[in-house]
């Protein structure tokens, strides 16, 4: 088992209809040690493959891929949750992403400045469920012309369609902690 | 000049109405090397006194809060924007915080269980203007009955009157650039 795992089992808490409360050490008190070795260990499993910039989406993706991008020495670019008064100019990718957790959609946005044909992307987030975010991501690449280097998920919800999909359609899926199985009285069987 | 103004005066570009756009390196695409730079400077600035957590706002205080966090290694809290969803639960520190940004107010939400009487936090931003977002921390560690060690601040808007309204309050207040004068003409003036 790994330390992320090994902190989930500690750490976290389940609450009814398969939500997984991991805010006492990744999505509102973040342990700086566990981001270290986080960022450590996507680096491990990615490599040199010539990465140019990191990519998240706030706010919860952030610490997680400051991490990643701090041992790749490489710009992180954090998407941004659209706000009304941004949506009408022509310099910015956005893609629509929908959220199950608050039943709603909304548009993520980057500055077409900062992704390029020229550049690698690593995705890093920190959940991957349905996969609806990390599409968002890979669709923002894609109007880019960005190559996407690969996709590194913290915690991957192996019983949810979104982890699969994503290998199916080829991409370089890296998650730190799959959950293939949780329930309420507080059992976690991770995938090995 | 220290290598954020230097950062400034190369980078950031001003807009309009007394806007400073550096989202090409602090709060949007964000520079790695400059991060760590922040990180270490806030250290050395508020020294070994003890801090036990570093408190900041989502979305864009979250990459120097972490590096700052990093360098401390204490646990990072971000301060979230609450969603309608969230605002119900009694387990919850809350505070109101004007957007002169976007013109709008916004609650920001602390769970009870990460800031509690025993800390002793340092509250990062990226920017102080009129002090709002660094009042709206300080509200929220007099709530958990935290004591405040510090405030710790990338870029502060000199001419704006948060920054001394906190220093008249008696917060100790570390702005890394201090911006007392800018106009359309691209002119930057620090404080020395």
């Amino acid at each position: 088992m790994n330390k992320l795992e090994e902190k989930i089992l500690a750490d976290g808490r389940i609450l009814p209809g398969e939500i997984l409360k991991v805010d006492n050490f990744l999505n509102h008190q973040v342990d700086m040690e566990l981001m270290d070795w986080i960022g450590g260990e996507f680096k491990r499993r990615f490599g040199d493959c010539g990465i140019t910039k990191v990519l998240t989406l706030e706010a919860s993706g952030i610490p997680p891929a400051v991490l990643t991008a701090y041992k790749y020495n490489v710009p992180l670019v954090f998407a941004k949750k659209a706000k009304s008064g941004n949506l009408g100019t022509q310099d910015l990718y956005r893609a629509l992403v929908k959220s199950y957790t608050y039943g709603n959609s909304f548009t993520v946005t980057v500055a077409k400045r900062y992704l390029s044909p020229e550049d690698k992307v690593l995705i890093i987030d920190d959940f991957l469920a349905k996969g609806e975010a990390s599409r968002g991501m890979v669709e923002i690449c894609r109007q880019a012309g960005a190559e996407i280097a690969g996709i590194g998920i913290c915690i991957e919800k192996g019983f949810q369609p979104g982890g699969e999909q994503l290998r199916e359609a080829g991409y370089h899926l890296e998650s730190l902690a799959i959950i293939d199985e949780m329930d309420d009285q507080g059992t976690i069987r991770f995938r090995e």
